[in-house]
């Protein structure tokens, strides 16, 4: 019988648990969750066969130790930075280890030793990375046995709402870490265009924009994400001419969300004290120009001469105008906006997340050019049955179980790139309903 | 007699060492100039009486602290990360230090021990810091003992070239640390303005400019340093309802530079690594929108709509548009623009500098409320002697002078901002020519 262990029973691993809970009695598996957090894991695994729940203490090394011994493989939901501790210990009692999340350097100095000791490690099998490295990567294997030159592609995926449930004026709420969403893009964007490097500053990102359009739910914009530049050598795209991976929101919403990074209420190396009292009218009204006799709604329209009445409202609709007091007085701006956001972006129970990713290909083939358009759209259910954690859990999920019942047997360290990792999942995903639809279009016939 | 320990013979130090050099027979002193370079040390003295240059070996701990513990005074003109070190050393050996830089925590750590000492201990003794304090707290303290109350307060200051040598479109070259002029801004501007907090990124820092008027010289434009606040406590004006501090620029100057700004090129947080036979275009290029069939110089128009001649025409001049190889493929954006500026921004032998410098005041006073305008234009005589080198040096040399002199008698850690020391400065500062103008206007008679 088989032993999985899965570190961490947060709100990403709903669907992670339920999968792994309801096959282990039929697979002859045996799966503990464990957490800091007793009664949240048991609460989670509702006492179903086969599973247990255990408290663990990540500073108690030791009893870390014993619980990877008595496992076959361990997954590791534990925020990112503890990924290396757990692999490394997964590594010293040669276990196998599954992440949602990047390899980072320390995982790869580890290589040679997973390779040696006959062990699999797989990360970036989430949704992003993970999803997009398997869907993408089975297009461009296709195309490249078929002799096919890929000229162009360009990548993005967001966490969103559903359309009934877009029921504010940014038609976005947090289904993801907030912070993540308030500091997005921070840095320098990198892209390759028609064999042009191009370098985006932070404050240009949100007006560097593609559209997107998808079938039923209508048309999404997109930015670029930081480094699309390192992408071309994972995907063994060295020579494409334009490559571009960015994130996805609803029109209209970068438009609003530039204007507080033009103004500097996204910045977070520096802490402000603000005066009590402080309204966030002052709080908004400190990063505009002084002017002795303009209202503040008068000069953000000065300083934005082309603002439109939808983005206004966005900025009204938060509240910054109002003199509602400042939720925090101490912290970056980046904080202080983020507590705005909070009140406003938080899901309601009945709120549907959605997940919407397209990866738009030019590719040059023996009769012409061909546009293929390749996009998923996925439904959360509810506030705690969300898209989100669907579309990360389940592909770590099956990763495991695909392991296990022998149709991956692989050695060493991957990511989802290789058709004997990514086919088995996406397949299985399909009937989950995590499935992508493509459109070819023959845009310049031979 | 005294003997003077002036540690680092560099370029700004020019002054300085004529100014001590040439008093020490006169004033019964010894002045001891210690730097790496012998010969540098040696060619700057001229055999004057009553001196000597010395090698010196910074990481030579032991020999550091003979030479300390041989001196009455101590100057360092060195890199500012290597004051502490040398005011530790000055402190065991129970010496008086001074220098040009800001004032450390570290340095703020000893202040109890230097008094307990009995020693001096001054720094922020240049131009600025050092002339801006003394000059503005010279006005401020004058006017609250006249009972008036300050409600406004700009200091601006720099470095630039005499209008006769303004031989460039940008009337600019580098006559300081060429690193620190391409990064000048980075982070968030902080000031207050009619009792309003306003914080500005950098991205919005080179369009943020107040104008000032110079008697013969002219128009400068200025933008605002990073921190104004902290200085209301520095110069004990914590209700003032407006404080700025900010750096002088030519009219013009900051509207070509905001570009780059714009486009991303002074960004120093990452590499890039440029494909060869790369050309300045190329570089240029690589920070604009791709588009199938515009010109950089198009696309540039596209993307700065009031984009006017005076302004394209700077860029221009640097060869920005050109297809010269770009003179360094490895390192930040920030460090390739510098190498371009460097080429094109390096002053001639017979270029002339100048300091310029303007305080403005709002002034309630009994009768009324008045605005006084006190400004100092520096003009340099060649490429050596630079009035940036006259004015951070002399102000240097004139405290050691008076210190010694016995006309300034405190002990403790200062910087320049009480009457007993900047009084005798600014005197002595007006014979060589140093000198404000004050223009009093009563704007509002009661």
């Amino acid at each position: 019988m088989n032993t999985i262990l899965l570190l961490g029973s947060g709100k990403s691993s709903t669907y992670l648990i339920d999968f792994l809970a309801d096959t282990a009695k039929a697979k002859n598996r045996k799966l503990i969750l464990a957490d800091l957090d007793l009664e949240s894991a048991q609460s989670k695994l509702k006492a179903r066969p086969n599973t247990v729940a255990v408290k663990v203490d990540l500073k108690d090394e030791n009893s870390l130790e014993e619980l990877v011994d008595k496992s076959s493989v361990v997954i590791s939901m534990l925020p990112a930075f503890l990924h290396p501790v757990i692999a490394k210990i997964a590594l010293k009692k040669k276990k196998h280890f599954f992440s949602a999340s990047y390899e980072s350097p320390e995982m790869k100095e580890m290589a040679e030793e997973i390779k040696k000791s006959n062990l699999f490690f797989l990360n970036e099998c989430g949704l992003d990375p993970g999803i997009d490295h398997m869907s993408a990567m089975k297009i461009i294997n296709e195309s490249k046995e078929n002799g096919e030159t890929l000229r162009s592609f360009k990548s993005f995926c967001g966490g969103l709402l559903t359309p009934e449930f877009e029921n504010n004026p940014w038609k976005y709420k947090f289904t993801w870490n907030p912070r993540n969403v308030v500091l997005a893009g921070q840095g320098t964007s990198r892209y390759i265009e028609q064999g042009r490097l191009k370098f985006v500053p932070y404050h240009k990102l949100f007006t560097r924009i593609d559209l997107f359009e998808f079938d039923e739910i209508g048309e999404y914009e997109g930015y670029p994400n930081r480094d699309s530049l390192s992408y071309r050598k994972v995907y063994g795209l060295e020579d494409i001419p334009t490559m571009r991976r960015g994130t996805l929101r609803r029109v209209g919403f970068t438009k609003a969300w530039d204007v507080f990074v033009q103004l500097g209420l996204t910045e977070d190396h520096y802490e402000v004290n603000l005066p009590e009292d402080f309204t966030l009218r002052d709080f908004f009204n400190t990063f505009l120009p002084y002017h002795p006799d303009r209202t503040v709604e008068e000069k953000l329209g000065d300083a934005f001469p082309s603002l439109d009445f939808p983005t206004f409202e966005k900025i009204q609709w938060l509240g910054l105008f109002s003199t509602d007091p400042v939720p925090m007085r101490q912290g970056s701006p980046a904080q202080i906006l983020q507590k705005i956001l909070e009140k406003s972006w938080t899901l309601n129970p009945e709120d549907r997340d959605m997940i919407v990713m397209q990866h738009k290909f030019e590719i040059e083939t023996l009769n012409g050019t061909k546009e293929v358009v390749s996009s998923l759209v996925c439904k959360g259910e509810d506030s705690v049955h969300t898209a989100m954690a669907k579309t990360v859990g389940l592909p770590l999920a099956l990763a495991v179980d695909k392991y296990l019942d022998g149709e991956i047997s692989l050695t060493g360290l991957h990511i989802p790139v290789i058709p004997e990792i990514y086919h088995p999942i996406l397949d299985a995903l399909e009937k989950f309903g995590i499935e992508f639809k493509e459109k070819v279009t023959v845009t310049n016939p031979g």
